[in-house]
């Protein structure tokens, strides 16, 4: 996944929708500018006020939604994660993929604007002690989801001794290939990478 | 390895040294209080004025070593990693380790404060046009370097096909290891996905 597509970003129009429906179309359009425009101009780059007139809502409205700005993007990046998690539950709803294939898309997780956003913000609440309690606790949960995607999606068996840890590094390794992937189009390697580590994988989990 | 150690931020005395010598040394101080400035502070909180005055150098004595932000704080991630390469190569230089000790020891490269800063000094490159080319340039040389020592510790025969995505693989799971751990102690999870991937890389590479 590279930027957000035109229907990720919420271009769905507003007007003539009743009112609550009208509340949650304004606050998706929020949360998905507020993923954008961290992915692209960072947590220094990021305010409400940059969000509001991306999301081409007032900035009294993008307030009512969201309070403070570590409210807004750190529920943006959750909503995204959610977005993509059921995306990728979805994507292998009809048939049992193979393992290949599940990898692949697992990594493609850790590539694109939400990696991007997501990396901003980990990287702000290292240095900043209002943002950090907020952004540990969404790590562990997108952590905990992905995890458990991750082993229904791959036919592991946890109750074996070394498959949890097994999953959980394929997971870290797709985190080290996102990395990767924030200052130069590393996809070709990557490819070859995720081809080699699917087969050692797939023998490992049995 | 966590913070720097006393002699890693380097203390040595520049009073009484000869003037080249007391040169490079200054040099270091400045190196090794960028790092710890970038790892504690992020991008925004490190300039030449804080570093200066972390290292105990006036501010144009600094400038005289380093022209501008971008060439201090690239030059120091560059000094930093080197050190730490070289002490990885001398520390298993006398007998031939066992992998897992190998993997253990890259996996570390990962997880402090050298690798904070890095991280730092990375994503804010992702945002800042004039900081891009040369943090991209860094990663590839630090990249490739790592890439070399961990063939040659592990010993890895890389004429073997995928024995060279197995060991990238490997360097892709110590990265994402070393992300997990910015802002939680991530240790004791670290700990048993690093002894369970090195039985898995030991029978990938034969």
């Amino acid at each position: 996944m590279g930027a957000l597509t035109a229907s990720e970003k919420g271009t769905t129009p507003v007007r003539g929708l009743p009112k609550q429906a009208r509340s949650r179309v304004t606050r998706r359009h929020l949360l998905e500018a507020a993923v954008s425009c961290l992915a692209e101009h960072g947590w220094a780059g990021s305010t409400v006020a940059v969000v509001a007139e991306r999301a081409g809502v007032s900035r009294g409205a993008a307030q009512h939604h969201f309070p403070t700005r570590e409210a807004l993007f750190t529920a943006a990046v959750e909503y995204v994660a959610e977005e993509r998690s059921t995306a990728l539950r979805e994507l292998f709803q009809a048939a049992p993929a193979p393992r290949p294939a599940v990898v692949a898309a697992l990594v493609d997780l850790y590539t694109g604007a939400l990696f991007r956003a997501a990396l901003q913000l980990w990287v702000a609440a290292s240095n900043e002690e209002q943002l950090r309690p907020q952004v540990t606790e969404l790590e562990a949960r997108v952590g905990r989801e992905t995890h458990r995607i991750a082993v229904e999606l791959l036919g592991a068996d946890e109750s074996v001794p070394g498959v949890r840890e097994t999953v959980q590094g394929l997971l870290d390794m797709a985190r080290g290939l996102g990395l990767a992937n924030v200052l130069t189009d590393d996809t070709a390697r990557r490819d070859r990478v995720v081809a080699q580590w699917s087969g050692i994988l797939d023998a490992a989990l049995g």
